[in-house]
């Protein structure tokens, strides 16, 4: 009921001013502008609410999922689980787990919504964990993912030999840690959104991912955007909303 | 010509082997999967080719911007471009200036090839500068632009007020110096891209900028992604491409 | 004996100048205007005198909280103590630990002293040992203390629909983590004094709390201080002074 | 009207659906615990409104303040208002300028509506102008403001020689450069709330102002808060709200 | 005289013992092994010995210059040198000055000492100042240069189309600010040493030449090393050290 | 075939072009000019492959490693190789191990191709790790090594003690921690290339080998380049390209 | 007149307790222990009471100096005073002015009141206004100073060359911008105190005197300690009293 | 003999010129004034030589600690020695070992040297562990040493109370960590030179010792200068320098 069928209650005198107050104390937000928010949120639990494993216990993490579970919700993803805890899990609903990108999924559906595809890239092999947390979180948001592990700068053979599949993207993730110089070099091929994932892989003045986050900040390509240090879902999560921009329409 | 066509043109004794070379480093790129990159290059050219205009003399930026306009380049824009320097111009086409953002921008054309709406919001009249880069570039590569100034998060009933406005925009870019919690906020109460600007705005703590893109790397909110410090240009470039994404299918 | 009592009774020839000059090493501040500090001194012997529990080992702090209750010292509060350390204390008198704080008190009361409330409130639920600190620290200090933890500007729903908690409060502790935004906006909601807690939780660009410290300290909105990373026990205790300036009058 | 009242109103058929809508529309905040915020807004415009004089041009100033005046606002501040600036104000009403704090204050009154003192205390010559700053909003906003300049760390005895002054004190401002000694000193030695403010002062490993935050930051003294860097405005708004609180009661 | 040819003498009674001791006075290093030193000095007193311009007055840069010149050395660089001091210099030798890269050399020969090629490469416009200061540096040192300035990867083309010049040289120098990837890029296609200069060029993130710094120390490509930030001369120089590396056998 | 080859097969039918077009497909740089890119890739692999063997399993190790050793590579360099994980590869190959600088070489040989002589110096025992990663990455690249590990500044007759040895290297690789003046006054004495690895070793104000790297880029001495901190292999690679240039002519 | 005197005058009636108390108020530190401070006190206004320049007007400057002078101060320091304002103080008192040193002093004496030498080196002809404010603040409190400005560690002859000198120092005060080596260098010859002043000269990676000053800090030479960034003044303050210990006894 | 006699052997024939040569290479430093030097280090090994026991296997310190007890070396330091590795040592000499100094000394005497009293002092017990490396390293060293450990600024009265202690001592090291205000106070208060110790206790904005650092290291007092984060030995071995000046004379 919106606020304004529910002021037409009250002046019908099907709804007394004490009851239309309780009514809109329960939707508080509507006559704000609120519905779409509201919109919003059940358009996200039908996709997925996102779990951070990392602060949780397992049994935390075992309610709160369990909860979703019991309302109907679907690839409910938990991000940042170890193997341990995951283990410790006692959930009602399926549930689904990758080891490498440290992300689990319960009542995991694998529908595609969008039509263009996400292509997650990065150069060397220890990136992969945080392509997985990117390519998974998106795969599961309803996108074609590919991924192109092998195209470091240093060897760029190696990525111009896979031009074609990089430039038929819809949008990319670029995931690198060291210099960070993967995304620029892709920004400049391409013509899609880049979103940039600096990792804190490296050593020395490689700092934790500051290096090649301050690189991925001072990109001279245009069209790349940078979020924060190894958050891989953010990545994913991001493109998928991006990747569903022509669905809208 | 394509490399097919060329070699064909070779086997019909059209062209000599030495004339098929030649051919070949004239069009370089092509026969290792350019095409779409000089396809893109052409793309780019119709929309705006961009000077950088804070590196660069009167005579190089009048130089170049006219060698652009002789090939019938249109929304040439340069950027960080002084109204000193703006004045020193001497260019063949019609030139369009704004002091406020700093952008000059050659044979202007005002057309909107986007359907979709690019909100360009931000607290403080002092970051209006950067919001006035972004907001101009997008309206130059085709896209309607709303302006959301008075907005902070000091005073959150201002940024209520506007609901309606931010929650229907295809893409929002949020500008903010000092503490940057503009983005976050922002960016928990929308389903669409956010693009965070940190702008050098504040004292103190501030420095320059950095607290400001800490602060927005690290939002708790999803959907959002971040360019360099007072880079209105980057976001307004970025901001165009999302919103580009529902013509491409 | 004030130093006026003394030098009269010097005069009076109660006192030889040897008596006196004694008597002055005795109490050796209290010409130099100290006698107030000694009061004060007084005054938080009666409150709680505080143990910093990390640096020091179970039978350090046996032996100090021991001798402090021997004296009849109440509401003795252990900081930063963890769980094991906690179990090897030996103390002559009651003790009460709270695991979540890591907070541990010997002789507690009860007795609320101010009128006022305190609130303390954060975003996510990492964000809680630090709270706790603060909470207990405030309520062993006399202080009626209201939590939030569930109100992160990420969902800004969650923090308005708790506007009438927030806005009665006489003192606002705001810890938050990641960026920090927490404190700008309730900043801006509230005309009572908001104690900014930057906490540690958070990855790669929270810089173990550094982005959320900038982002307070360059918060836009007024009244707002701030102390260290994860001090909630600071914040606790300044939060009591403030609350009981009314009482002073 | 509340929003009961509406609602009555809307029963009673003396409002139209529609024209309760629209009420809702312009007092928006209100069915949301948005009343004392409106409150607290008067509040704020009896006592004064900020305007942040760096940004801004004397053209907009002279805009904003007379607006104000125009409402019939008193105590209007400007701050971080340059000589040059102040000169080429053109305002209706009455104007006082202080060149030391580089604040101008539009329709001052000076009325005290607190009956305790704040204190603001700094070692060297270079902090006054912060100080002042701060001495002078707190003063504006009815505050008595005891100035004690002459009492850096490294001579003691001119900070002990104040003792009494400082221990009366309701609220305590400590500004200071260099090593920011000052606040945990201070903090050690009062019982009533110290918000420090670090200054840009001084040189070399001072890195204008950060070392004084940090160290500031990291007091060992409880009841020490503090603001930003030369933040003198922010430390008088603060210290101003605390010291009133007594008189809430 | 070498030491041992100092105490035959001594020894053949052709020197007295006190004459021998002055002797090992004026040329106090030989005997410790230090005649390979003089030797060098000697040698790079045939090539250049450099005079940093920015700390010295018109004045002193005079009189060194001229007393070099007075010692028949040639090819004195005089580095940082700004234009308006250069014109204040009063050489009694000939004078060469380059705006561009702020370097006067004095009694410049133009001799070609080695074979191989060095290349200087960059991606930017305001990049070319330190490549000059790098590139003059190599030439006055005897090294063939070449320059290749347009070449910066986020139009990855461009660097490619110039392979063949960039692989036939034998030590290259990577000029890059903003993002600092093309020393990455470069360091992967080559098999020559690479220097990499970060420069100051960029805004923001970049912080003044940190994020190229970090970004080339990160590189994931083997042999490339870094220089200090816009140190061209120091790039040029040891280029040149290495290029000269095959004339040595 | 090159590309004349094949245009010139084309032209004489005897390829079609949908022969010669799979050809460029199939060797799709060489047109690039990339054949010296793949004549040096066959150089690398002759000499070493390198693994890095932080970021891999055991399994992973043995699988690439075992798979090069079966295409006939020699020296596979696996770097950063703990002791635990080097015992648990099953390599097909005779394997070679050295413990201190956690360095395994698969198909070792010991041949040297280069004349001149590498010099590696070290002040202290706790950078002999990285000394030795970066003699024995030389060595195994076919350099004469001579190791100098007892001349730290601090004891200044150590360093000089040894001068000649340090004078007569082709190239030296001079390692620090603490403050780094190793770098700077060896560069000071030679006039070779000097390559300066800080390292992590030191405390306090050393912060992890940032003293060092800071000061090694600052060095004001010429012919100085600096790689990443602790990055011996890297040191040593560099090192061994500079010596081989003289075998290059 | 001590506490026990000023007692036993009151016990003998000569004083009223009235009278005692005001005495105790005039000297207030005496019964603290303070006595010794006053001593000092003087024993510093004998030999100089320090200006700093850098913080105030010529007028202010004029009133502190001619007040001091007016007490027959000999030989007050102002530091940090820039030639412009120098010429506009109005002295009551002979005033000498060194504009390299930007060092004032007003009633010079030229007493040396120690025996042994206080050696002031540095590298660079730009580190020379910091040596001479250390030199001339030393040589004013007493001290002879021994100068050598032509050492710096890439040039090792030159400090060899001159061990004498620096051997037979009491005190040696090691000034260096860059790398700071020197102070390692020095600290590793002598076994005198070694006072490190690291400076603002250099650029890149010298980051305005951080380089310098974390190398010094790191130093593995013992018998190092450092003062800020270019502080001069205090280095001969430090090395005076240092120098001054052996007359003490 | 000296380089004179040398040569007077040689010209006598005593000594053939090979010889002399020889005598030479065996005595390197002598004739460039290294007689100090040798002098030093001789009174250096009567003294004590330093082991840094944290780099180093249990076997290596028993090597180098038995060599030097054999040369009949007393008071042999080993620093930042581990319990479990003391315990592992297999020494031919008396053993003494301080736990919370982790400090071992072979051959221990306790003769002291000097005359005057150094006072090692600080504020919490977490700096107890620095402070006992200081005064242990002072007293081996032959100081008579004062400790007082319960002198934190944040309760002014505790040092105060002591101030004769602290004003009577000859050199004093004041060790702090959180904000380091210790220095400062202490600078203030005498007249020996006072040698800083920054410690990393403390935490959130103390940065491990980075607050206590620079703060000290802008102290606004005189005669302070600053060490090493935790580097007791650093400051124990730099007092007794400066304590055994007066000896000297």
């Amino acid at each position: 009921m919106t606020t304004m069928e529910l002021l037409q209650a009250v002046s019908a005198g099907e709804l007394t001013p004490a009851q239309a107050q309780l009514q809109l104390k329960l939707q508080p937000y509507e006559d704000l502008g609120f519905a779409k928010l509201d919109h919003h949120r059940a358009l996200r639990q039908k996709a997925c609410e996102v779990i951070y494993g990392a602060g949780k216990t397992a049994a935390q993490i075992t309610a709160i999922a369990n909860a979703m579970a019991a309302h109907g919700d679907e690839n409910i993803l938990i991000t940042r689980l170890a193997p341990e805890k995951a283990e410790q899990l006692e959930l009602s609903a399926p549930f689904w787990y990758d080891e490498t990108a440290r992300l689990g999924i319960v009542n995991r559906t694998q529908r595609q919504s969008a039509a263009g595809t996400i292509a997650v890239i990065c150069a060397g092999t220890s990136d992969i964990p945080v392509c997985e947390e990117a390519a998974l979180t998106a795969e599961t948001l309803g996108n074609p993912v590919v991924r192109l592990y092998d195209v470091g700068v240093a060897g760029l053979h190696r990525l111009l030999s896979k031009l074609d599949l990089i430039m038929s993207a819809n949008v990319i993730i670029a995931v690198a840690g060291m210099e960070g110089a993967l995304a620029s070099v892709v920004g400049g091929l391409v013509d899609c959104p880049v979103i940039a994932v600096p990792t804190s892989v490296g050593y020395g003045a490689s700092f934790g991912g500051v290096s090649a986050l301050l690189s991925m900040l001072s990109s001279c390509a245009s069209g790349v955007s940078v979020v924060n240090i190894d958050n891989g879902f953010g990545a994913g999560f991001l493109a998928s909303r991006i990747n569903h921009m022509g669905e809208k329409a």
